[in-house]
């Protein structure tokens, strides 16, 4: 994978140019690229700025966000062709810090269930995983050193997951979401994918102009809670063996590591996620779904189809425990700083048939709480396991540091 | 004015067809429309919907909001022509109620400062308001029963109170802002125009799907807390005395009513108001102040220039308060059912130079309250003069109810 922080070190150094930065992104798209089928689109031609963090930095942009270079297409033939006037906000902030856009990156329709064709970088007979299938598969193999996705059950840390790589789901709004394709007003979540924990924490600084979540020079060893999400059910065994590793090198390290059960009220929130999450995917989706029918992919419309009758009573009762649930989290966190707990509940799954399961991400979502995906274990076939260390709502910096104590401690394993 | 319950009621007793309904609100249009310059495009043909509580009911939408029948150009040269591929969730929302959309009302530009060339229908010496111009003022002139505005500081309120409307500013994300061109994703509200309590009531119960949210048959004296909000300076003396006139006419006809003193917090988030509106809108309308400076509307772009500096602390610093407030806020409504507060300083100011003064709006668009305004006197020059009712987040039905009962009052006044 290319590293961005060594990129941005080497071109500070004076060792490398910005455009031969650039240049090294688009020659690793032009030798891989056929063979996963991560962007939807690249501009061959793309050129480094000369000033900003980012510069030299190749970006791949999810195609649900609007960019006025690209076609944003939104992974359906609803929006073929379709161009924006102008560029979403996130895309802004990232030209406005120095980096160059590469291409746009493949989406499920509309970030939600139905494959794209991307092949798993690890091994092409897996799913990269979704709704961000191109950005994670882009990183993954080494073809960019950033790339932005959304999360709005698990797009974001599932991908990063099955692929291999860092990434992050900042705190609910950290990111802006204006001219990114909504599915739910209250879970969209912008993140971004790179090789490794300071790489993630260097775009999400640069993006943001927060020097706070650059990750310390020295790292203070983190008051871990370990969550197993019980009420999501059990992971499967690689799931449940990356947590475990993961757990133990924590604590080797030095961590302090205790098991921690979430009050009852968390869990009602996780039920009432998909509850959310539909109820105003109608209303997000009502052009799509109610004119294009027809057009709607198939696992979409299907789930579209089955939840039509949520109420808004249904609703309401559903934000109300998410808001009394979020309550509860922050008490959480008077004792722990993090919580670890599976990004995943297994490896990839086998095929293209689906991008896998978001049964262990979709609480975070409806939480709104940052969640770094770290790179665990290589399960069977090659296939990556991750795990997510989770902050309460607003410290990312502190999400951030915690999981790069983990990335750390893993490789001191 | 075009009353929508009358409408409805014609309709349903078999009074009065759809399509004639229709065509009443197209004649009143090619009557007014050219001495008021309310809508930026409509459309002479358009037909009625044969189901729906909503349908004969022509409704004009803010020209932020994307439609896929006309233009949205935003108010500004750099939409000119610009064309959405589907309709806003909310357009679909009244589309579903069996609305027809006639058109799109004239808006500053993204919704900001800068007058449109619209007159106020009372008076055409004086502004109608802004940023939501064209639809409060299509409603005053009768051109149409039901019109779409946003509010981000004062542009739904604001604007009813000056052209003698009513109007539902709702509670934050009753309505989806899904297709509605952001300024600040903290602040933006869609809300309704009509010409009465009830009006409003049934379009915004027709939209959501929510029958709480009409009238009930018969109306409870409310607990009124008169506030008047003094962080925010000193009203006009046709503000004040419109304030006086409705708290003596609400007390005669039986309300609890008392003066009410917000704690300090809420005055600091009054102030907190304007640190998250622009920095939150430097990066929605990043590409546009970015890569259009010179097209942007001036005084958009001065306050733009001028807020440039704003740092992330300071605008967590302005979140922090806000939450503050809105939890001392929801303290205050447990001895009230409602707020009684100014909509504007007073009368509409004249000329088009300015579409008035949003101070007395922007605390309660921060907490996310529902405010309705309900026009109350008549100012020299035949100029409205409004009150705005304000109830707990997520009370709708109680702030129209009450809005009703202050409405009445006023009658027997």
């Amino acid at each position: 994978m290319i590293s961005l922080a060594e990129l941005q070190r080497r071109i500070e150094q004076g060792n490398l140019s910005a455009d031969a930065a650039i240049a090294q992104s688009l020659e690793a798209i032009n030798e891989h690229e056929k063979s996963i089928g991560a962007f939807v689109c690249h501009e061959p031609n793309v050129r480094a700025q000369n000033a900003g963090p980012l510069r030299g930095i190749a970006v791949g942009i999810k195609d649900i966000m609007d960019t006025q270079d690209f076609p944003t297409e939104m992974g359906s033939p609803i929006y073929r062709g379709h161009r924006s006037r102008g560029d979403a906000s996130v895309v802004m902030l990232l030209k406005q810090a120095g980096a160059s856009i590469v291409g746009k990156t493949t989406t499920t329709a509309f970030a939600s269930m139905d494959p794209t064709a991307t092949l798993n970088p690890l091994n092409p007979g897996h799913t990269p995983g979704g709704s961000s299938s191109g950005s994670a598969a882009a990183v993954a193999a080494g073809m960019i050193p950033l790339a932005l996705g959304t999360q709005t059950g698990g797009s974001v840390i599932r991908p990063a997951s099955f692929c291999g790589v860092a990434a992050i789901k900042p705190s609910y709004r950290l990111l802006p979401t204006v001219g990114v394709k909504c599915y739910s007003w209250t879970l969209d979540t912008v993140g971004l994918f790179a090789a490794g924990v300071d790489d993630v924490a260097r775009g999400l600084s640069a993006m943001t102009g927060r020097s706070e979540l650059l990750l310390p020079p020295s790292i203070l060893t983190p008051r871990i809670g370990i969550v197993t999400q019980d009420f999501a059910g059990a992971p499967e065994a690689s799931g449940g063996e990356a947590l475990r590793i993961a757990t133990e090198a924590a604590e080797r390290a030095g961590a302090s590591v205790r098991a921690l059960a979430l009050p009852e009220i968390v869990g009602e929130a996780w039920h009432a996620h998909s509850i959310v999450q539909e109820f105003e995917a109608h209303q997000a989706l009502a052009w799509e779904y109610r004119e294009n029918y027809q057009a709607m992919a198939p696992l979409l419309r299907a789930r579209l189809d089955e939840s039509k009758g949520t109420t808004p009573a249904a609703y309401d009762e559903a934000m109300g425990i998410s808001g009394r649930a979020r309550h509860a989290l922050a008490k959480v966190f008077e004792d722990v700083d993090v919580l670890l707990t599976l990004s995943a509940p297994g490896a990839a799954p086998k095929g293209l048939g689906s991008t896998g399961d978001a049964r262990y991400n979709r609480l975070w979502t409806l939480m709104g709480v940052p969640c770094v995906n770290v790179p665990t274990l290589i399960a069977e076939g090659g296939l990556p396991v991750g795990v997510q260390v989770i902050a309460r709502y607003g410290a990312d910096a502190a999400a951030l540091t915690a999981a790069r104590f983990v990335e750390e401690a893993l490789k001191g394993k």
